[in-house]
């Protein structure tokens, strides 16, 4: 039933626990091959009544593109630094340039300063079909973490970002999208400057539980080696210690 | 870097490509082991500046999660049979056997007559630190896709469902979960009595614009021999017609 792998695809279980935020792109063009497999592999995502309400804007060279990619940048750079204020990056552990949050703060702003230079940002459109609510996300962030894997797989990176929010009127002036189209998402695309590799969480007997609400069953544990992010729950319940966790 | 794929573990596109919603499971239990990976691959998921926002809740064999599971089957019988009429299922195309409508029918009343048979319910739990909005989704949804890929790895099935939502307070109660704690999603897992298989979706030049909505790139085609699903957009929108889709 199943092909065997290619000798160099990577595994299921292997993409998966491998694919990591990634924020740094070399000058390397994305191909027209690569997104296509990208979207391809995107659009296979679970949709409520196989609806499949995704649509996606590649924004790429053109002058358009260029256009919607500054006012991302610019979104970008203006949520970054009001958040490193609120959120006080400059504070406390911050103040150690080897700790996790100042690294995480040099990322950040190294990230927003070079936002626009993604080889390709994708624009995340929803059709949404009835009233605005939690579950309409079941029909819509699966393709995006379907898009991250297949980027992974194909030898790119990208990370997650909700950036449009900062920019929404201009985008859909500029790019003519429907008042009654939603912007989900912002994904940069591009080939990694450095590489994926494991991603860290918090242990896994935090998350699970068995029966009840509480109940940590004995068999909720990490594969041996596994290392575990200083940030996340519980115990931290601000942004300030959670946001200095590995960006993955 | 990255391990090779052993000899019989799926790649990473090929799983994406071939993870179906899996709606009947035979009665073989699934074991820790699996749990504890199908979980481990969940938690790699993104989520909002790391926070790891989720919590999931097995619901096996012992007594309480039949109680629950009891109660998720009563509100998928009820929902599903809302929506039949709703929407229509046994009306026009419906009223042929043989119509993807038809079929999509059978396929709804057996998954739901059979809810709580599932050998596993997963919980899937949301700690909201905001506003609700719908960006949360990004927190909480690839996740689940994660789940439902590393199932499929591990030679499970699952499919994502919102029947949690007719039986919140219940829930809430009976599991003991926090009244800030959001239910996103109930996903039945267990091995698939049939098969994963091509998952068919709409044509991709359908879902994919290069530089602004509406324009759809030459390079948007999808892989030679795929078979596209007849439900979808554009152009259908009742859920009447996308519901008849291909049940993926």
């Amino acid at each position: 039933m199943t092909r065997p792998p290619a000798p160099h695809e990577i595994g299921l279980l292997e993409g998966i626990a491998t694919t990591r935020a990634i924020r740094r792109f070399t000058d390397e063009p994305v191909s027209d091959a690569d997104l296509a497999a990208v979207f391809f592999a995107a659009t296979r995502a679970p949709s409520g009544s196989n609806r499949q309400p995704w649509r996606f804007i590649a924004l790429r060279n053109d002058e358009t593109s260029r256009r919607a990619k500054r006012l991302l940048g610019e979104t970008a750079r203006r949520m970054w630094a009001l958040k490193r204020r609120g959120d006080r990056y400059d504070e406390g552990s911050g103040r150690r340039p080897d700790s996790p949050k100042a690294r995480m703060a040099r990322s950040m702003q190294r990230f927003a300063e070079n936002f626009e230079s993604a080889p390709v940002i994708v624009l995340v459109c929803f059709l949404r079909y009835r009233e605005e609510s939690h579950f309409e996300g079941a029909s819509i962030f699966p393709c995006c973490q379907n898009l991250l894997l297949a980027a992974r797989a194909r030898g790119l990176g990208g990370v997650l970002t909700g950036f449009q929010a900062g920019a929404e009127a201009e985008l859909r002036e500029l790019l003519g999208i429907p008042d009654e189209v939603v912007l989900s998402a912002a994904i940069p695309l591009g080939h990694p400057e450095g590489g994926h590799g494991p991603v860290r969480r918090r242990p896994l007997r935090e998350f699970v539980y068995q029966g009840r609400w509480g109940e940590t069953p004995d068999w909720a544990v990490d594969p041996p080696g596994t290392r575990h992010a200083k940030a996340g729950p519980p115990g931290h319940r601000t942004f300030l210690d959670q946001g200095a966790g590995d960006g993955a």
